[in-house]
């Protein structure tokens, strides 16, 4: 039988991190990846248009009968995931509670920060959900637009991106947190420059990684996992309302393979 | 609002491994606490009593009115959970898969090792799990039934302890692999021990750790976790078969608690 893929949609090539652990740690999957690469950034954006823009990407992969969505972009959680939940029948699940648990898990010392868009660090989700859980915990936060067109142009390892991210991480330096939530999806491939800028005792929380776990139990509670005895190949599809040539350069880098499977789409047509 | 509470069953105190996670990951949650120490350990049981007798406890909390049950216990979870999950109307959650998932997640060279009592391993409950997600990755189980008694008589410590675990895990040592899960919930307590005989280079998975993440995410995604915003004390209620003095020797040390609520009661009377 035909696999039904899980859904991720984000900004552009950032949630391709999130793709990159469901890759392996759910071999048995089919994913469905959209990219609005041609209007990202989305951190800058108004909330309604965020809304909006996460609407449309969300009709797309429902049409391609997805049993389950992943917004991989924390912006888009920010402000989208509540709205969503009521609209769709699939489970959906978005990266901002799996990175705060994890922090929670991680933390020795309760403090915790957090990195990551305006529109992220503006609607103080991380610190809302981190607080719900345990008052004790103190948040930093702090927003670093420069960080998300590094990494979609391409420049995320060179000397530029060393010096923009150790200029913009000063503020939370000096906070004696112990763990540093990586809330935007780009971030991880900023990692071990941000490690570097942050020093080995600080823990950094990829949300990707965690959210895939969270993706696992959801997919396991409601029987929709695919079991190896299943021998249908798992398909991965990648749609970006950009230049596939330049998703193509990011994504096959980062994802280990030169053979991906990625069109060009047009999104705005689809209203809320 | 009075809170309803999680209930954990087990076999005797290594659940409360998971509940210490539990406290410090999900410090506004009320928590009933259930061993059967009279009747521990459940490891050389035939199947049908431990399932039984997992009835019993299950049956035993239901009556206090719990939100969640969580298996805090690897035999029980290996041969009652998914009869239990038909059963209840309530959300069910074992230690075997957020334990398969998070050694998944960790594998590096993709050879995992399974510790845990005869019941356990016998069922191969992981190596099923595990495969099932990810074929390519080789499993191997070792039993050690004579971890649990050590933990149960307060010995855990000891140079005895020491010597049993080295000559015991012996068979495992020489298996390249680069996880190992302790399948069974009183291990964690014997985790230094456990980690000085394997060495740095493997990674040690405590299931109960990881089963917390996954009670959280369970409570969140059915909106139902205890917000800091209820003030109403979080109750942490102990109940068990066996002796309160023995069960308080070990429990107070272990969660760091001189004045826990722990109550004796009889079980053994509900058919299941």
């Amino acid at each position: 039988m035909k696999k039904q893929a899980i859904g991720f949609i984000d900004s552009g090539v950032g949630g391709l991190t999130v793709v990159k652990e469901a890759m392996r740690q759910l071999p048995n999957e089919s994913i469905y990846y959209v990219g609005d690469t041609a209007r990202c950034p989305y951190g800058p954006r108004p909330e309604e248009q965020v809304r909006q823009f996460t609407w449309e990407m969300t009709h797309f992969l429902l049409n391609k009968d997805i049993k389950m969505l992943v917004i991989a972009c924390n912006t888009a959680t920010a402000v989208a995931l509540e709205d969503l939940k009521k609209k769709l029948a699939i489970p959906i699940i978005g990266v901002i509670l799996p990175g705060s648990r994890a922090a929670i898990k991680a933390t020795k010392n309760n403090r915790i920060g957090i990195i990551g868009t305006e529109g992220t660090v503006n609607s103080d989700k991380y610190k809302k959900m981190i607080q719900s859980k345990d008052l004790l915990t103190s948040v930093n936060s702090l927003a670093c637009p420069k960080f998300v067109p590094l990494v979609e142009s391409n420049e995320y390892r060179s000397s530029i991106a060393k010096k923009i991210v150790a200029e913009t991480l000063k503020p939370i330096k000096n906070k004696k947190i112990d763990t540093l939530i990586l809330g935007c999806t780009h971030y991880p491939l900023l990692s071990s420059i941000i490690q570097n800028v942050m020093g080995d005792s600080v823990t950094l929380i990829d949300s990707g990684a965690e959210t895939i776990s969270e993706v696992s139990t959801i997919l396991d509670y409601f029987n929709l996992a695919e079991l190896s005895e299943n021998k249908e190949v798992s398909e991965r599809k990648f749609f970006t309302t950009g230049s596939t040539h330049m998703f193509n350069d990011i994504a096959s880098q980062w994802l280990g393979d030169e053979a991906l499977d990625i069109e060009h789409i047009k999104l705005g047509t689809e209203k809320i």
